[in-house]
């Protein structure tokens, strides 16, 4: 099952290529919705990416988007699209979980702003995606669409898996630590995850306010760009935070002039066959002329680096105390009712975060204030950080989401992330992480698609 | 009717006094919401303060506290406090509306962040109280306290006329523009304003996370004091943000240096009667001591004092721009489904804001920046600015709740503020409002219970 993977041949749904057929009618969007749908039928049985469906619903947007490029009012770049969400992010006509039951049984009176956003682009929302129990708790049934045994990672598992499974071409995922990019790299998708507040949490359950980062699942960085751009207009930057810039049309390609490597303590942890196969890619990457320089090698670099732990810490505990509201608040709530609503280990884990005092959270908020401008003082054109999308392929078994080492610190720093597919290890997928930096968002895309269009053309 | 007001001898709940007599067993909290019960039922019919009642629930709370005053046991200093809260927080038990019954028909499936707080500190949650509909739509239903034929003020109409009605000692509302000091004034209560994000925002709808304070409103400053406090202390921050300082007690009184007079274009739209009152009562402040300054007598001073209206724009930019999720939305989503589920007015009023470019936004959040550092640069120890707190007593009428002008700048700088009810005009009450600078709540909360004992004690 395992062979089936390679990073050039793997299936993905892409949609930006089809506004062109739906413009000339050879393609529609209802068409195109009921080519995943069937895919879904095919898939989803074991892949489990979903916990609530809207096809009925999904299928009427489809007909309307249809009718629009028919007419020639198209809403957005991603009118017609078949998009699956979190089930973080509140739904008025879907239940919204967060992984949790009992949780789904309040249905929200509103939906979240990106979902509006979504709404009002034309796409059509073809359901919910699995999370572990609230977040942090067992993970959800979802399993990795390469290898039914294996976990899909989390915490967007059932976007990543969707996507991965051909069943939707793009799918709305938040990452506070890991969420998004570790489990693209393990279901082999592309991943972008815009700078921290670009684009609006409002409704997603409210956990890590400055942490958490909305970012799309895709089966390419086209239709990343124009979802996350689409949502940056449409419901706008989070109050406060600087607005996603770009043009609405993705971004130029642009070579890379040095990709500096982030690894770090990541590195002890990583699976040989993993390291193997990045070496060989950033070789080949090398080889079509752009420069690989190692963080170590040049001291204000390697001081960074090389905190790459501390920075971890100070993101667990900023994540802990965050998610006292409203997470650990539920569970809180449910001891005192004696609702058992949630799982034991769900229920240890959110009561162990009690335990961060607020010294040591604004300690974190210190060092992460600190840790920002020093990255920020390292900006230069055309040079942007790389990691593995992962310590190896996604591990056996689905009672663990993988580690999350590598995301930490451009979680922390607040950056712009792309993740791109273009390894395999051990025959499942891994992902190439590139970093920019804070609102270079255009321009880490500019160099995402070079890679990406090279890789394609065998450049490397 | 009106010449009921006297601001020496209105009749206000305080509770930090209660708990000696708690522990003595001559009192107890059961008691003391009987009493409160007693007068909700005498003075609700008129007043309309709540629009959900909990008064079983708050028994029940009441009862678990009057055993943990005997126990020795007691939660927090405000274990057994009876309190009522704006119906813009969520309650996992009590319907959260914003004013809209539409929206009222989905329960939550948590509370909000402060909520929690005053669960786990052993408030008695009484019920929820009145706002106009989405907070700028119609008012409520709810009258003054002292003049039923006026309007309490809003958006925290209810909260502040519960307090003012003496139905409950404290009250919690929230402000982005005026929406908790105006009521105040209006009403004739205490409030206390902490410095912009001190108190954990969670479940509060969400909208203008970047101006919206979460306040007390209060029969007395001290109470004020330790429900704010406390709530600081359980609930947290809001992620990201500086923590309330100062301790658990109330801050000692601390006699004010100066008080800068900030009027400026407010001074004109004020009625005669009120500027009479407060030209008294600041001849009387000088007289017990205190320096009184015209804020135009010092060009630095003077120009943050000419700016008012500008800053009155970019806080209504911002204002407008930040309620476009949820507020506005669900007004779109009301028009898209045709369920007319909102009055006229707020329709007009929500789809006014989509006018708002993020343009424009930007601007105000950098000027904003500007308008902070520039008052930042003017702290001193034994400064505070002052207003008074409305441009007159309550307007005749509910169709209207006032000019919130007076509060225009403290909301744009985000700085903790007490208003006072020392004054009355035309025989209806009128506050002081007096504002700290950032992160000086303490100190303010020290200048406030200064000024206010002087009052008591006719030293002025």
């Amino acid at each position: 099952m395992n062979s089936a993977y390679d990073p050039r041949t793997a299936l993905r749904l892409t949609f930006h290529d089809a506004a062109t057929d739906f413009k000339s009618g050879a393609d529609t969007p209802v068409k195109y919705l009921e080519r995943c749908l069937a895919r879904i039928t095919e898939r989803e049985p074991v892949v489990k990416a979903f916990v609530a469906a809207n096809l009925s619903a999904a299928m009427v947007q489809a007909e309307a988007a249809a009718k629009r490029y028919r007419d020639g009012t198209v809403l957005s770049p991603i009118d017609g699209l078949p998009i699956a969400v979190k089930d973080v992010f509140e739904t008025r006509d879907l239940p919204t979980g967060w992984g949790a039951a009992a949780l789904a049984e309040h249905p929200p009176a509103r939906d979240a702003a990106i979902v509006h956003a979504l709404r009002k682009s034309g796409a059509a929302l073809v359901g919910k995606t699995a999370l572990p129990e609230l977040g942090f708790g067992p993970p959800a049934a979802t399993t990795n669409p390469w290898d039914a045994s294996r976990t899909p990672g989390g915490s967007s598992s059932g976007s990543a898996a969707a996507v991965g499974a051909a069943m939707v071409p793009a799918a709305i995922g938040s990452q506070g630590r890991g969420s998004l990019t570790r489990p693209a790299s393990f279901c082999g998708v592309y991943a972008f995850k815009p700078g921290h507040g670009t684009i609006h949490r409002g409704g997603d359950g409210g956990s890590q306010p400055t942490n958490t980062h909305v970012g799309v699942l895709a089966g390419g960085l086209i239709d990343a760009w124009i979802v996350a751009h689409t949502l940056g207009r449409s419901a706008g930057p989070h109050p406060g935070h600087r607005a996603l810039k770009g043009p609405a049309a993705p971004p130029t390609p642009a070579k890379p002039r040095t990709l500096v490597r982030m690894e770090a303590a990541g590195w002890d942890r990583t699976e040989a066959s993993a390291r193997q196969s990045y070496e060989d890619l950033l070789e080949r990457i090398e080889g079509a002329g752009v420069a690989v320089m190692r963080a170590g090698d040049d001291p204000t670099w390697a001081a960074l680096e090389e905190e790459l732990e501390t920075a971890g810490n100070a993101l667990g505990t900023i994540a802990d105390y965050e998610t006292r509201w409203p997470l650990t608040m539920l569970v809180e709530a449910d001891q005192e009712t004696e609702t058992d609503a949630f799982d034991p280990l769900t229920v240890a884990r959110g009561l162990r975060r009690l335990d961060v005092a607020l010294t040591d959270y604004e300690a974190a908020l210190a060092y992460r204030r600190d840790y920002r401008e020093r990255l920020a003082g390292l900006a230069q054109d055309g040079v942007f950080m790389i990691t593995p999308g992962a310590t190896g392929p996604a591990p056996e078994g689905l009672s663990s989401t993988g580690s999350s080492v590598y995301q930490w610190a451009s979680s922390l720093a607040g950056n712009p992330v792309v993740s791109l597919p273009l390894m395999a290890a051990d025959g499942l997928p891994l992902g190439l992480e590139v970093q920019g930096f804070v609102g270079e968002d255009a321009s880490l895309m500019a160099a995402g698609l070079w890679l990406d269009r090279a890789y394609r053309a065998k450049e490397f």
